[in-house]
Parts: C-alpha cells; structure tokens; sequence
C-alpha cells in the first residue's frame, strides 16, 4: 500500500503529533470532539521528511493527493479554491510535533487573486473587506513564499495611508486598498521578476512548500537549539483549513483564551479578544484587546459556548488549555488549542489543583512541571511589576539565577564587614578566587566581568545559591580606584545596582524584589515527587549553614563536603601555610595539629545539622598552591605570618607552580606523599563523629586512578580509625571518587576495596573529553555552535562520551559486588537531563548544590516515572 | 599424596626451574647428563613459599623430608654431616627461577664443629686447611645466619695478623687459625648472647632458613623491581650440596669460565681460574686469576675435560654457558653452569653464529637477543677501554642513550655555530626548550641540569638519537656567566666534558668512543627479526634527515610527522607569530601564504626520502602561545618582527594564557577554529604529493573527542584536495589520532569516518591516568617507589588502564570497520614490552623515534615468535 501522506481533520487523532503535528492533531481532535473547527486536511510531517529527501521538492504523488482532499473539501464546502463568484479560502500554517511559536511560516487568505476577490466582494458584500483580505494575502504570500522584503510592502501601504493623509489602515477604503494591490503587484514583479501568481492551486503549492521549508530555516535551528528540543523531532505539517474571518465586521472577533491563568495559575477564564479584526492585529497591540470577560456582554450565546468548550478541552485532555477562536458574523470557531505554556508558578499550582479536582493523578501532576524551571521558584527574583527594561545597563552570563540588589562593593572583606553592618552589597570583582569567599559569602550576589558559565564565581555562587552575573565584560572593574564603569556610566563603592542572575541583566539602582514560597502547593508536588523517584538526592555542601539549607530543600544527606573550603577560613590559612612551607615531617605535623580542632568542630557542626543523615567528606583535593598567595605584597605579608623569608616563600611557590594544575600534584597523590595531611583529617572525622551520636562519616578519597593509591590512603584511614577506638563505634563507610578515567576503566579493582563509588563528574568530563574548564571557554563556545557537542558538556552530561564510561565503571564495579552504591556529585548532580540520565544507568544517588536539590528530586521522579 | 618438597640432583632437570631453582635444575640436568656435579638435594621453592605461608617458620614435614635425604646422602658419601671422624661438610646457596646473583645468602662449609674440625684436620692431613676452613664457615654463618656484622670478624683477623705481624691470609698457619677461631666463638657470644651452634643438623636448619628469609631482603626485593622481575616468580630454592675444595693445595683450584666470549662473542672458550683458592678468591681479587689456557699446562686431563664438558653443555642447552668448576686434588668438579651473561654486541654474534653452527634457528636467535639491549649497539659508546670513572664528575638522568664528548656551549646559536666551524660541542643548559632546537641538532649531546626523563631536552633528544644527561641537579648551569660547575670545579665555554647517556654519567675531558656496526650480524639478525614480526615498524620524524636515518635502521614508513616542529625555523617562525597575532580572517591568510611554500617543501623533502612508503603528517597540533616568546627583551623584538605594538603582542600572549594548556586550545580545536590553517596544510601537502610522484600521505587529525570535530577538519581536507585535483591522483588517507579518552571510548563513532586510527599514547596516558607528563615529576617518583604504578606509564604502556582503553577502542573500532588499520605513535612505539602488547591487542603499526626502529622491529619479532 502506497504511503498516506494527507489526513482530513476527522481522520486525525491528539496522539497522532507526530505525524500531523501538534497543531494538526488537536484540530483532528477537536473536530472528532464535535468542537465547532473550520474543516480542513493536513499535508503530514511525513511529507515534509519526504520533501527534503526529495531535495527540497514536492512530489507529484503528494501533490495528487492533497488535491484529491482539497476536492473532496471543496465538495463539503460548496465552494472551490479560488472560485471567481465565490472563492474557498484557505490558511496555510505549520505545525510541528513541538510547537515553535512563530518560528515558522504561514499564510493566510490562500485563494485570492485578481479574479476572485471581486467574488469575494459581491458574495460578502463587503468590498473593503475584500480587498484588505487580498492586500493582506499579497503581503504574506509576498514576503513568507517570495521572500521579498516586509518593508517594501510596509512602504507602499504608508504611501497610500500618507496620500491620503490618515494614519490607522482601517481608515483606508475599499478603493485605497486596490490601489495598494495593485501597487504591490508591480512591486512584485520588480522585485522577483514573476507576476504574482494568479493560479490558486500554485498558490497552495508554493505555501505548502514554504512552510516546508521555513522548518529549515536559521530563525528554527536556533530555536531549537536554544530549547534543547531533540533531533528526533524533525519536519513540520501543514495544516490547510478553511478561512473563517474576525474582521467581518462589528458581530465579528478574534482572541485568545487560556482554561487558567497561565501566570498565576488560579482556576479562573482567562483572555483577550478584539472584535472586527484579525489574528494578527491582536499580536499587533495598535488596539487595546479587551478581557475576555467582557465577551460575555457583546455575545452571551459565542461567550457561553466558548467556556463550555473550554472547559470540555481542559477536561478532555487533562491540562491547561490555550486556545485560538475566531467569531465570524456570530459563529463561534476554535482555531487552535494547545497545552498552555505556563510560568513555574502556575505549572505548580495547576498541577496540585488538578489532582484535588480530580482531573490528574500524583504521578502526571509530577510529570507536569519541569524541573529545571524549579529555579525561579527557589530564589528571591526581581518583582514582575518592577519595570526592569528602563534600568538594564548591559548583559553578562547568567551564571547563577535569583535577583540581587545592593551596594556595589570591590573588596571581599569590605563586603564582609559591611554585611556585618546590615548593609546590603554586590560583590564586584574582575574575577573571583578562594580568598573572595568571605565577601561572596556577604553578599546579595555577585557581579564579575570576567569568566564563563563555571568560572569560580559561577560555581560557588551556584553552590551558594546565591545570584550571579558572570564573564559581563561591557562592565570595567577597577579594583584599585574602586570603580565600576558600564557604557560610560561610573558606580560608585555604596552605589546600588540590581543583578538578575536569571537573565544575566545588569541595571542600574534598587528595584524590588519577591521573596520565594516553599510550601503550600510547592511542598506538596515535592512530597509526591519524592514518593516516586528512585534516586537519593543528596547535596554538596561545606558548612552546616549550607547544609541547613539543602536539608530545608529536602536533601537525604550531604554527598560532597569538600573540605579544602574549610582551610580558606581566616582562622585557618595561616596553619594551612605553615604546613605547606614546613620542609620537614616535624612542621607539617605541627601545623596540622593546630588545623585539626578546626576541622573536627567543622565535621561536628555538619553531623549535628544532618542529625543521622549520612555525609560523605571529600579529603583535601585542590594543588596546595592554591592556597598561597599570588601578589607580591601578599607575599610579604604571609611569609612575615608563618615566619619564613619572602625567598623561602617564593621558592615553594615556584616549586608547586604546575603547567597542568588540574593534572598535577592534588588529589590522593597529596596524601599519598603527605600521609600525615589524611591521618589528622581522618582523626577530625572519627574524633566529631564519637561526639556526634548518630553521626555517619562516609569518608571519600578524591582523584585515585589506580586501586592501589585509594588502597594506601584507605589503610591510613582504617589505622586512625582503629588508634582512635572508632571501629565498631562510628558508623562509617569509605569509598573512592571515580573522576579519573583510569579508575573508571578499572572499577572492578576498585570495587572490591570500596564501600561507595561517587562520579566526580566535572574531572571526569575533564579528562575524558580532553578540555579543561578553565580554559575551554576559548573554543566551547565554537563547538556548541557548530553541534560538535549538543550542549555544554560541563552543564549536562555528555551521554555519548562521558556517561559511556560512567556505564562502562558501574558494569565493572557490580560485577564483582552487586550492591555497590554509586552516587554522583559534579555539578551535573542537579541537571536535569543528567538526573534523568543518572537514574537510566543505576546510580543510587545524585549530589548537587543546595539549590538545587527540589530540581534534582523532580528530576529523580520524572525520571522514575518516565522509565515506568 | 603429600606434596613433594625436596629432590635430589637425580631426580630433577632442566626445565624443573620453576621448582627447583634455575641453579638446582641445572645441578640435577648435569648430573643426569653424566657431568660430574658433587651429589646433593635440592630443598624446592614450593617449601620457600610453605615458609612464608608458615610465618617464615620451617615446618616439622619438611625437615623430616630433607633430613631422609640428607641421610641418602650420607650414606652414598659414606660419610656422616659433621661426623667427627670424617666429616660431610656440604654447601648451602640459594638459586630462584631466575638468576639474581649476589642477593641472596649462601654458606659454605657447612658441618663444621669444635669437634669436626679436629677429624678433618686428620682426615685430609692438612690441618691449616681444615682451621681454614672452619674460620671461613664462622665468619660465613656468624654473618649471614647469626647476623653478626661483617667487619666483627674481619677486626679479630687482623687483629691477628696484626699480632704476627703478617699481611696475608695465606701467611697464617694452622695455630694462628685455630686462635682466630677460638675469638670468634666469644665475639659470637658476647655479640648474639648465643653459643655458635655445635649440632651440625641445627646448623643445616638454620642454614635453610637463612637462604628462605633472604629472598626477602631489601636489597633482593630492590634488585627485582629495577630488573623488572614479574611477581610470579616469587620465592628460592636452597641447594645442598657436598662440598668440594679448590684450596687443598697447588693440586686443587678453581674458576669460571664461558664457552664463548662473553663480551664479544667469539667462539673461544673463555674464563679464568686461581689454584689453591675457594670461589671467594678468586672474587676478591687479591691474587690475580689465570687465563683459562694455561690450565692446559697445569693439568691436561682436567683441561680436556672442562673443554669437553663446556662443548657438550653448549650444545645440551644450545647457549653459551657460564660455568663454576673447581678441581680437588686433580679431579674436576662442576658447581654451576647456566646461560651466561652477554653484551649486546656479544648476544647479536652469537645467536648469528650458532644458527650457521645448526646449533639453533633463525626464531631462537631472534628470541635470544633482548630488544632493549639494541639501544647500546645504535650509539656511538664510550670506548670500553677508556677508563672513564676516574673522569665522572657526577651522575644525572640517562634520558637519551649514547656518548657525546665535546665542548662545553651554553647557548642554541654558537652551538650551531661551532658546529658549522666543525667543533664538536656539548650544549649546557639549564633546561632547554623548543628554540634550542638548532643548537640541539648541532651539538654531539645535550646536558641538563633541570628537567625528568620525559622534559623536552629528553624527548627531543631521543627523538634525535643524540645522547642527553637530563636533570643533573650537581650541575650548576650559569648561563650568563657561562659556567658549569660541578663540585666545585669550574668548567667555561670551550672546556671538554664527555657525556655517557646511558649511564647518565659525565665526565671531565674528551674520552675516547666507538662507532656502532649496523651491518654484518646485526643485519643479519634484523633480517630474520622482519621475517617473523607482524606488526609495521614506522618512525617519528620530522625532516628528511631524520627520515633518511629511521629508513636504514628499517622504518617502513614515517608513523607519525610532527608539523609544528617545521614551524619552529628561523625562517618560518616570523609567519608564524605574524598568522597568531593577526586580529582578523585576512591577517591570517596573508601569514598563512607566507607558510604554504615552506610547508610544501617539508613535505615534498619527506615523500622522496620515504620513496613510496606512507607519510602519517599530523596537523599542526600544539597551543599557539609556544611560538610566542616568554621574556620581556623576546617580547620587544618579536612585537617590532612581526610590527605590532609590544602592548598588542603581550595581550595576544595574554589571552592564549592557559591554565592548563594541554587540555585547552590545540590539536584539531585550532582547525575548528581557524580553518584557515588546516587549508593552508592541507593545500601544502597534496602539492607536494602532486610533485613527487610515489607520495603517500596519510593525513592525521590531533586530539579529536568527538567525531564531528574529525569530520569538520575532514571536510576541509576534502574541499582542499577537490580544489587542487588531488582527488584520483594523489594516494591519500585521512585517520585520527585516538589520544583524547572520549575518542576511544566512541571509536565506533570515528571508525567509519576514518581510514586509519593512530593512538597517541603520551596524551592518552595523560587524561586517563590523570596527571600531566610535565607536572607528575612530584609525586610519579613515590608512585613508581610505592608500586602504585609498576614502571613509569610514560615509559611503558599502563596495560591495565591505559591498555584496557586501547582494547576497548580497537574492539568498538573494528566492530564497525573489521579491516581498521591501526597503530600508535607515543613514545611507548619503541619500548619492548609495550610493542608486544601492541601486537597482543591487534595492532598494524608501532612507530617510535628513528633509533629506535631496530628495538620496535626486534621487539615486534619477539612479540610474534612468542604468541606461536
């Protein structure tokens, strides 16, 4: 049997999309509900796929069928397309499997020509009517199929309207309008050297081709690149139907209507229509639609049937509808219904709403809201009301979402003490490093001009939870003159400045801000989340401050601590650097001593707020040079701090100076030469775990490669344990970080000698793909343009690649024990595709930042719930 | 049936040495051959390791075993161990699988008493020798058994002597003797707190155990882990054997002799011999030892029959033997004999020879030379004969074999000049980089006082065949001041200094060196090697010269063509730095034309060398910034070179700054970026193939993660070759380098883009390992030290993580394109066991540096040969 290309609406159902497009497949559906849909067929995506095969060309066989429907429409109608009495007209529109508004073609008004439209005239008695149809067809056809530029009608049109001397186009007369087709029709045939086609069969065939083809168009691709919508989605339909008309007149309208309120959420109406006009007016804004409301009064009857059908669709496909009606001379038509497109806050109280209502279950309410759009629920965002637009400066990354207001400031410390104060700052910074935390820590969020999506302000700002625009180099920072300057305008220190870490937006003064809402409909969506997801979502965090936080979020446990961030405390550096200056066993073991109290306190504090919830403590990962200083008076004063020359200083800085710091002397290979570093960080664990009751350590070896280095440090660990009498009094589990590719490669080897295995994904992207994060920002750009990666690999897992050797690790380590736990806690732990990806390989666990934890068990039980 | 422990010569043989130690399975396959061996048992290496498992405790079983035959041995000796009549004395070594001379313990004598003694002074009527005799086994079992330190005794000996006023032992009568020993009993009990043992059977016991607990001396375990001796041979076997005596006057002696010349390999029979002296004279060198021909004179008999029993052992084990022998009172006894010891030189002659002697094949003679021992015949070598170690000022890093005299230079550029001028120098610097290049191909060998094995100075030098001291810390390098001073000597510009990079040694003066011979037997036995060998041996080369070397030493192709090394020339640099700075498309173009001729040339240069054979070219592959100079004065004439501003060229320095550079902007990301400049190669080297006719070129892609990268630089290479008719005329092939891990882990993604896979060892052990080849110096040493890694994975394939990834790529590889051709091109390429695991793992190629290529080809033979 031959293909079948073409569907008439009543042969279409709403889960045949990816055939007939969504559009298309809701019209089919509606039809077959008895909704009043003006008739029409669909030209399927099928043909589209088969019209870029065929290099771009329509083939016969298609064309011989979608004639056959037009006839077989034209017989229900009784009238043909483009008929000189009396024309059938049709609209032309695109429709994919995923909508894509307005990045495709469409044409309205197919059917008309010179001939016609005189029919037209005579049969609506309407002849201004019937002229602005065809001056609008030209138009459309014109610039969407004969790609001649939209200003060169604008222009003509102007002409005649500034002849005459008006303003609106609805004050040009049936006669003003012919004239301005004819000028277009000239316009035509200068521009692209054809008449304008006088066919309307042609006319159908070249807009079927069009709309074809503008799904290849660059506006498209971006589209869907930006929305991350997946290759399988490919080829749109054209949907063909017949014209019904809103601007017949005063008892003519068109709108559109929403079941809820797709803001708020609130079960109520929702809309805005204008009578005696057309789509495209109402998108236009030169009138002032009006609420939909107030239908009511202008036509009970249309107003009355528009609600019953309303709520029938709500019902009959279980969501929030967004719908397109037309009320030509009276009659009610539904053009168009769709899921409506929602903010987050909507999508979770719909969703709660509708489970009360019994219209969806738990688990498809859970399904209903994206996780990633969980972000603008979770972090104080800048007031809708506030009019932003008038205050932006300039755009930098969006490195970390939330809103920011408060007094420019350049210096970590001074942001510390002012927040101290009860000052609200901005944290300033060209770039920011370890020593910055204390004023990253104070601040309302953090503005830097350099550096990308994972720069350190980027990270820790995320970490935090706290707003961040990053990489703004429109933004000159000089921390010296304490200056902030943006296209020629200079900020002060005590200046205020507003940041949207959301949008990347940089504006100038102090607008107002709404605070989140975690309970009520939020609490209970994440209640059922977590009934349903498999995975433990734990998170990454350093001080029991952040961890309150996570728990708040719903964290299971902490699932990264990472100790290194402890030493940066002003309390501790100075011990931190006598170890690392200290050229013998004996001043290491003396500076570590006087480190210990500090990290036993540090662990004691997070036991207590994790009150039994496991914490996995990464030991000390970074390159000791880290926490050296840089500058030359820094230096000085350090050296005259841990009492060494500035020479002898500067000497073990060049001796740790590394031209690959990411593969160099850090991780486990610092304890495997410095056992004496992982022997006082396990005696800080097992000394606050025996003071914590219910304290469970799992203690995690950063970086090993090769089984026998988590091996040594493993043993050192296991010595403490047994000199301190911890064993078989603290309940705790050793396990290795799997982020080299070698211990990947190797898990079987690992497996055997490790409690858990915990993904550190950032590394292992790392190494795996061979860039460094630092550094990538010079070509990553390049290569997610060029879809050498579909998305940023340090963002959402690379699948392919990376997640490839994740499968490869987990296979090896439960294939000699089964019931190994494995976790993940890059950055990735909080993405959802990762999540979703984490919960497909087996992994019992994701961790990821405080603020991240709701997106993660979102994820976690969509991706449960998807797998089902 | 219970396990057998012990065996007596006659029950054992050859090829038992997996049991009964290589020396004890010799002992048994002589004394079965009819050789006359003294009797005796072998205690095997199953009861070594029952030891071990007993807690290095001897077992009750095992005693009772050996004691049986102990008592066998008495009774066909008709003589009772220790007797004090007529006492059996035996003697106890060890002997291991394989051979390990000197580590571990051996006592001779055994069986002596205060009583004994007494009965064999009667006995043999010479009661000198029997006090002689008693005071050597004290000496021997006070210090090896009863751990008493050496020089205890040799006090008390001198003591004597001392107080007889004599020098020599031998000037000590049998009083003297018995007094000697009378001291040692009471140093021995006042040291040990014990009595020397008197029970004979006590004295074997302990003799056991010593020899079982000396495998597991430090020095033991030392000599196995620098001589890579795999962990399956674990374990020795004690031999016992009845004593026989060299030292009963001007009638008995003995010696060791060879029954070829170990040093040349002549077919003489060689060795040397001392009468009336037991095995440790002839060792300490006090009395100088006879040629073994005048033994003829001394005692024909015995002569005739140490000729005839080193042709009949020869021609049993069909290789040259090392044999002990001792003659006791004119009748001649064999103690050892096993395959002996030889130079490289000696082991290529000889496996030649005794294939036209019918003695072996072609496949064991190539089975007989190590591979690894070749790297001594390809370098001119100091001169045997020259006496270098009163020369050797001190020691640095044997990083690229060979000698090299010269004088002492410390800058690239008057190297070069002096070359030209024909002096030969040794260029002296601190540690080198790539603009020393010139003077590094100018100068006879290169001296470091920085840098590891694999610092550039190494890896180039090697490259070059040039003999490199790298890392030589006592070498104090001014350059300014052009000084090197080496313990306190001063030695300037012009001074003679001589290098051994084989040893690592250097040394004062112009010692004399030696050519090496390619031709004659070593071609013969290369012949036979490519005969059996599988895989293709390419080289890495850069310029014809290197070519033309790595062809005579047999490379069947270049593997691997380092482009940005043509980049560094003086006349091409200036292009170079000009394409980086330029801002815009067209800046670089204009750069890029300047390069295109020179590029074309390299080419062209390469394929006539190669004459047919294949050209793997690599695209430009390193960051950018190495072309840029570092210091401030560089900086200020580069700027005014290439005419930019010396602020412009600072901030193109700037932003090519990496934090980690060899995970950042290099390799194929520069051609994603600029394809510019992959075009420019590309038009550069199918020119050149256009204009030598037989061109092969197989063009290679650096460092791509992700097939889309490949096929981007592809598809440039494609369009290039389209654009200039290379398409049918020239014979081409485009692969990729599989050195990024994400490359090997989706190679079934690359293999049907891809002619050919190329792994790139060096870079791939980087990222799967984890740690940068620059930076590992800090910790790799305690890494190696601690057997975390077994060898340095930069020098010899990590089979087990590194490995697994290749094996995993070539399997994804091959699933998808069966006929992949396949190698690698990291320094590995050259390193014996890494080419047979090559061969193991199905690849086609190795190549490595071209003096390197008779190793690779040797190694591949020996792979081959060992796999039937």
């Amino acid at each position: 049997m031959a293909e079948k290309y073409i569907y008439d609406f009543e042969e279409g159902k709403a889960d045949m999309k990816f055939i007939l497009g969504g559009k298309g497949a809701n019209l089919a559906e509606m039809t077959n509900m008895g909704v009043p849909v003006p008739p029409g067929f669909i030209v399927s995506i099928k043909a589209c796929n088969k019209f870029y095969e065929d290099g771009k060309k329509i083939s016969e066989e298609i064309i011989k069928e979608y004639t056959q429907h037009l006839e077989a429409l034209e017989k229900k109608m009784g009238k043909k397309l483009g008929d000189n009495d009396d024309p059938l007209l049709i609209s032309v529109r695109s429709g994919a499997a995923v909508s894509m508004p307005g990045m495709m073609d469409t044409v309205l008004n197919l059917g008309l020509t010179d001939k016609s439209v005189l029919g037209l005239a005579n049969k609506t008695g309407n002849e201004r009517f019937a002229w602005d149809a065809y001056r609008r067809f030209m138009q459309m056809f014109g610039n969407v199929i004969m790609e001649i530029k939209g200003h060169e009608f604008e222009k003509i049109l102007e002409g005649v309207k500034k002849a005459k001397g008006v303003e609106l186009d609805t004050e040009l007369d049936a006669a003003d309008l012919k004239n301005v087709v004819q000028k277009y029709e000239a316009m035509v045939k200068e521009k692209s050297g054809k008449e304008f086609p006088q066919d309307p069969r042609e006319q159908l065939r070249m807009g079927i081709e069009a709309v074809f083809r503008s799904w290849g168009n660059p506006r498209a691709d971006l589209y869907r690149k930006l929305n991350n919508i997946p290759k399988e989605i490919n080829g749109t339909a054209v949907n063909c139907q017949v014209m019904v008309f809103g601007n017949k007149g005063e008892t003519s309208g068109t709108g559109v209507c929403f079941s809820r309120d797709p803001s708020t959420g609130e079960n109520v109406f929702y809309g805005e229509y204008l009578m005696n006009a057309q789509g495209e007016d109402v998108v236009a804004g030169v009138r002032t639609p009006q609420k939909i409301a107030t239908l009511e009064e202008q036509n009970k009857e249309a107003y009355d049937q528009l609600v019953k059908i309303k709520d029938d669709l709500e019902k009959h496909y279980t969501d929030m509808q967004d719908m397109e009606f037309t009320i030509e001379e009276g009659k009610l038509y539904i053009l168009q219904t769709r899921n409506g497109k929602r903010t987050a806050h909507a999508a979770v109280r719909i969703a709660v709403e509708m489970v009360s209502e019994g219209l969806i279950d738990e688990k498809k309410a859970v399904l209903r809201v994206d996780p990633a759009s969980l972000d603008q629920l979770l972090h104080k965002q800048l007031d809708p009301k506030a009019k932003k637009t008038a205050n932006v400066l300039t755009k930098g990354l969006p490195a970390s979402p939330g809103a920011a207001v408060g007094k420019v400031c350049f210096d970590a410390q001074e942001a510390h003490e002012l927040n101290e104060k009860g000052e609200k700052v901005v944290l300033t910074r060209v770039e920011t490093s370890p020593e910055d935390l204390i004023g990253m820590n104070a601040a309302q969020g953090i503005l830097t001009s350099r550096g990308g999506m994972t720069s350190h302000a980027a990270v820790v700002a995320r970490g935090m939870g706290k707003c961040c625009v990053a990489g703004c180099h429109d933004a000159i920072i000089d921390e010296e003159a304490k200056t902030l300057t943006i296209s020629g305008k200079t900020f002060k220190e005590g200046d205020f400045i507003t940041l949207d870490g959301s949008s990347g937006e940089v504006m100038e003064g102090a607008l107002a801000t709404v605070d989140p809402e975690l309970s009520g409909n939020f609490g209970t969506l994440m209640e059922w989340a977590d009934k349903y997801k498999k995975l433990q979502v734990k998170t990454n965090a350093d001080t029991p401050h952040d961890a309150e936080v996570a728990v708040k979020f719903g964290a299971e446990g902490i699932g990264l601590c990472r100790t290194e961030h402890m030493f940066f405390e002003e309390s501790r550096i100075k011990a931190v650097r006598e170890m690392i200056v200290a050229k013998e066993l004996d001043g290491r073991k003396k500076a570590l001593d006087k480190l210990e109290p500090f990290q036993q306190e540090d662990f004691e504090g997070l036991f207590k707020v994790l009150d039994g919830k496991p914490v996995i403590i990464r030991l000390l990962d970074p390159p000791l040079h880290e926490f050296l200083p840089k500058e030359e008076e820094d230096i000085k004063n350090v050296a005259k701090e841990v009492g060494v020359t500035v020479e002898a200083l500067k000497e073990t800085i060049a001796s740790l100076h590394e031209f690959n710091p990411m593969l160099g002397f850090r991780g486990c290979r610092l304890g495997v030469k410095y056992p004496e570093i992982t022997e006082m960080q396990a005696r800080a664990i097992f000394k606050a775990a025996k003071n914590v009751s219910n304290a469970e350590p799992w203690i995690e070896v950063p970086l090993a490669g090769n089984v026998k280095e988590f091996k040594m440090i493993k043993d050192i660990i296991l010595k403490v344990a047994k000199e301190l009498g911890a064993e078989g009094k603290v309940n705790y589990k050793i396990g290795s970080m799997i982020e080299v590719p070698r211990a990947a490669l190797t898990a079987d080897e690992f497996a055997p000698e490790c409690d858990f295995f915990s993904f550190g994904t950032n590394d292992l992207t790392q190494m795996t793909c061979g860039f460094s994060r630092d550094d990538a920002g010079s070509f990553l750009g390049k290569y997610v343009d060029s879809e050498i990666y579909d998305r940023d690999p340090f963002q959402a897992i690379d699948q392919t690649g990376v997640g490839k050797l994740m499968e490869h690790a987990i296979k090896l380590g439960r294939s000699v024990k089964p019931e190994l736990h494995i976790g993940i806690c890059g950055e990735h732990g909080g993405e959802p595709s990762s999540v979703e990806f984490c919960h497909k390989i087996g992994l019992n666990e994701v961790s990821c930042s405080p603020f991240r934890v709701p997106i993660a068990r979102l994820a976690a039980a969509h991706a449960a719930l998807k797998q089902k």
